[in-house]
């Protein structure tokens, strides 16, 4: 085992230097199956010749007893003590999980349907999903990789989280108090819609002290307008960085820029956002996306952003009336007047992340095994003609392992960083890197190693990303799982691994099993948040208040069904409507009990939706088969919830 | 604490006796929200008098050391030991759970679309889904209840689980080797389709010693034919009792009843189907559908009704071909000649559960306290004319508590029952049941109480359904979860809590929180399992073996795309196309390793499905705006997965 900070590629003993990998390398990783044929990483400081565990054993050897960091192994009935808000990834929903205990609590559907809720069935949520001029949905498919939550004075307020759908561009708020999606926004001219940041405070109003803003970056480059025109003019082909308001979700402005954007941070001072690029070249394939050597992370002058925006200094695209300004490397050389700044870092990079002592910016090298640390305030004193080139902003850039993708915070100074290929969590001190990187060989930054089951991308700590960073639990998204649980055919879940950070070293406390799958989350205390579990009727225009406003009105064909629901009976218990009527059904859950949600199915009719204690919904539909259609609760609600059913008679 | 076996309601101290509630006590617990204001059943046996825990500690005080079933919370990469099949509620899937861990491996897609999966999105899965005339999906919400799987010597052999969804009275076909839906039936006729449950062997031929039948109960009472006509005429509206051949999925024969059918249960010997009754009074309203003291556990003889369908002694409504003979009670006096048998049990029964010994079948009161013991031997002999009154095959009816709705075996002879509005599980010996049934007032039945949180609706034990019941874990599922996890707004998880049952005592050891809601499940050793990891090639009739054969034809307006993937690139990289084009992909995962998925997006299309290893899968679209769309792997594949897309290039 080699002991000083170079890597060795032992399946490749030829080649002593891993610090870019050639495309050659990768092709062999993909035909072996990513891990096989390359070992873990052995990288090792002589003050930690042995941190690694040997790769090859299934089963981690950890101790099932509580760790420092807590117990996680919950009584049943005891509480967890933090929340984790999850992006769901091809499930195109937002998850809410439970820590230290792994637990799913919740999944909010927002891009996608959910026959459990009614979501994407019943009006309310149609109109907040966006139909066809048919009335069908305009999409029922999403890819959510990202989800960050607004900001106070750099921590969680409890207002809102932000998700992600890269298929089709979209960005979904999240309330919450009731843990509802209330908004969804699709971005114009975008594709690849990728990483999503909030600001932290505003860049000039300090009485702005929290988010406004959600930053957007887009991976995929089209041609603009993307209408047919250009298909093959690379020269057209450029992405765009976007700002939604926070309170709108309008898209306030968007940023004309080179590369592929990729995921975003800002800087609690709120006057940056970022955005890790790779394909600076250009490419249309990967091996073109990788031809260079260094790529960029991208920084966005927000304050100059705005006053160019004010100053008419944009152009549109299309039909969108989004003002868009030009961000274009080219144009944006002279710092003067720059509006955005390119730092260059290693080939392809993955992740970008803010350090919670507010100072550096994480760029992971992905197709690099190394690190990039800049310092935020060099960046702004390249804004302000105080550095000569902005790259010496650079601070750090150190070797970790292979492939990393990801870093998290303790709050005391040490950094965790995912790598992919090796299969790792690499801990690293952040400080001891700038130190290394400067000149003294003798800094150890590599602190410790752990190896995770298999293929890890994100990673996040317990309040990581905030000024409040405590250093207690890890959680690490493994994108394979492979052996780690029972078979059940060939789709396989994917790893959620817990780990105590609480300590020198890591130690792998849990693995869970969910459905691929889930991209960035964060977790925080559970006292940030204080949801309310039960609605208030007067939230619905609709509310059906009194069982005696409920029954039938008709208008022409059109039917309106007012019922209310008391457990165990819907009011009213039957109603008659004519074949070829558009009926509407409106149900006010009148119970105000905690947990007392009703459901409401008709056979054959494709109507299933739920109504939380007070909540009002409504569902439209057409009735063509005359005949008795017994509607029900599909909500156990009561000992008598088999017997909630009424019939619904169509008359030929 | 009373030292008998009779319970009081302490909150209604003047009601002495409980054996049969009335509707205002229901009322009342409507309006208290279940729980409130009736405190947990204080009947206790002399010799086991402290066994219920106080009813109103939030966290019981189970120790979190391994129990004496074994270990409960596994070391990370530790594989669970058993498989739980479970039915997911409306969200409309099935689900697969490994234990004693409580984790969850997989959610299979039947009745609903998936995202993830590209389930209802696919020409593969549309077609086994049921479309429209317009190529959309005929249902897309569903309301699964119970999950069954088949039965070889009266053990499951691994083959199949069948899922029903009540909404729209559709039986779902899981293969499990590699947990997959292949087959989707609707019934005919059927309204509010409840309980399923297959045959263990075949009641005429010896050779037959595994599942060739799939019982199916209705709940819902319609006019038959359900056309318009009758809908006020009570004496028309029946339920139907169904048969689903196993291996092609067509409805063999149905049988005309009195009653609402719930739950079904058959006998070890196949000669019996059960099915608990409740609405034997054919109400429209709560009120009247538990206005009789006694409804019915029914008894189907498999082969007199084959046998009645041979010779031609059946109807058929409406459209269906399907042969309907009479079970209705009228018809069905003389035992000589009957089809069907009608056992009078208490109340409203809800649950009807085969004893792994083959002797019993257990119908739980729900509206009554107790639980029916009917003999199967017994019901035989009424058949066979040996037994004057089928109510004779009763050998015990004793009282468990308030609520009760399900029960499991452990092989030792007791029977778990679920008390829904006593929020408990009641541990009892069935044995001593009988004796006390038969006069011995000393036989002490109940053996154990244990609190449950809250409100227990279905139960299980691993192999309690078979003829290897091994008594070591039970799982209760609860449908209220108030206080058990952090609040996550109106909408609440539901409780699946774990049970050790190795010992005399229960001894509850986890808490899983899940998305409602999860009906019946089964839980099997993991030796009786051997999924298959990777797909053959061969599987798939659209399969494009080698890239070779990948690429654009053209049939008027019609073009396939053939594409396959090997990761980090698809073949083609590009392709173009016309505007108003409807586009077929047929894609094809080339890579073999178990665990490398692909998936398949197009930006704005509305498309998005994925590959496992070795399968091929298409999608059918109209492309109509011009522009460049990357299509690109949304699930995570390869250092370059994020590089790894393409351009569909659609010329105006």
């Amino acid at each position: 085992m080699s002991q000083d900070q170079t890597t060795t590629l032992d399946a490749q003993p030829d080649q002593g230097r891993r610090k870019f990998l050639n495309t050659a390398a990768f092709a062999g990783l993909a035909g072996a199956g990513l891990s096989v044929g390359l070992s873990a990483c052995k990288q090792e400081q002589a003050a930690a010749p042995a941190a690694a565990a040997p790769a090859a054993a299934p089963r981690a050897a950890a101790a099932a007893s509580a760790g420092a960091a807590g117990k996680y192994h919950l009584e049943p009935g005891e509480l967890d003590t933090y929340y984790g808000l999850w992006s769901g990834g091809h499930t195109g929903d937002f998850r809410v999980l439970g820590l230290p205990s792994g637990r799913e609590l919740h999944r909010v559907p927002c891009f996608v349907p959910d026959a459990l809720v009614g979501w994407g069935h019943t009006n309310e949520s149609k109109a907040i999903m966006g139909t066809k001029p048919d009335g069908s949905l305009r999409y029922t498919v999403a890819d959510t990789h990202h989800t960050h939550a607004s900001y106070k004075d750099g921590n969680y307020d409890g207002r809102y989280a932000w998700i992600n759908d890269k298929i089709n561009s979209r960005i979904a708020r999240i309330r919450l108090d009731y843990f509802i999606c209330d908004k969804i926004t699709q971005l114009p001219n975008v594709q690849g819609f990728h990483g999503i940041f909030p600001d932290k405070r505003d860049p000039v109003d300090p009485a702005i002290n929290y988010t406004t803003r959600v930053f957007c970056g887009a991976e995929f480059h089209t041609p603009l307008p993307n209408d047919g025109r250009d298909t093959e003019n690379t020269e057209k082909y450029r992405a765009l960085f976007s700002c939604v308001d926070a309170e709108t979700m309008e898209v306030r402005w968007q940023v004309l820029i080179d590369g592929n954007c990729d995921l975003v941070a800002t800087s609690y001072d709120g006057k940056l956002a970022a955005s890790n690029q790779y394909n600076t070249e250009g490419g249309h394939h990967y091996e073109g996306m990788m031809s260079a050597e260094r790529d960029s992370c991208i920084f966005f002058n927000i304050a100059r952003i705005e006053q160019a925006v004010k100053d008419g200094k944009f152009t549109t695209y299309g039909d969108s009336k989004v003002p868009v300004v030009d961000g274009t490397k080219a144009t944006n050389a002279d710092p003067a007047t720059a509006l955005v700044g390119y730092v260059s870092v290693p080939k392809n990079p993955h992740g970008v992340n803010a350090s919670p002592d507010g100072k550096y910016f994480i760029c992971a090298g992905k197709l690099s095994p190394t690190a990039t640390v800049i310092e935020l305030a060099k960046v702004l004193d390249w804004f302000d003609g105080k550095l000569a080139d902005i790259d010496q902003a650079i601070v750090a850039e150190v070797e970790l392992g292979l492939g990393p993708l990801h870093t998290a915070f303790d709050g005391r100074g040490n950094a965790y960083t995912t790598l992919f290929l090796d299969s790792q969590m690499v801990k690293w001190n952040i400080d001891a890197a700038i130190k290394f990187h400067s000149g003294d060989t003798s800094a150890q930054y590599v602190v410790d190693r752990l190896d995770v089951h298999y293929q890890p991308g994100h990673t996040n700590a317990s309040q990581s990303e905030t000024v409040a960073a405590d250093g207690k639990w890890l959680m690490v998204g493994c994108k394979f799982s492979k052996d780690r649980f029972l078979p059940v055919g060939p789709l396989h879940a994917e790893t959620e691994q817990i780990v105590d950070i609480s300590g020198d070293k890591m130690k792998l406390v849990a693995d869970h099993p969910v459905r691929p799958e889930p991209h960035d989350f964060i977790i925080f205390k559970r006292e940030l948040l204080n949801p309310k579990q039960v609605y208030s009727l007067d939230e619905f225009p609709l509310a059906v208040k009194d069982p005696k406003e409920a029954g039938v009105t008709r208008n022409g064909n059109k039917v309106t069904v007012k019922i209310t629901s008391l457990a165990p009976a819907f009011d009213p218990r039957e109603f008659t409507v004519k074949r070829g009527d558009e009926v509407t059904i409106i149900l006010t859950n009148l119970d105000k009990i905690e947990d007392l949600t009703h459901g409401f199915a008709i056979p054959n009719h494709n109507i299933n939706f739920i109504v939380n204690p007070q909540e009002t919904a409504s569902v439209t539909f057409k009735v063509d088969k005359p005949g008795v259609y017994w509607y029900y609760c599909t909500h156990f609600c009561h000992a008598l919830h088999l017997e909630m059913r009424g019939r619904m008679i169509v008359e030929a």
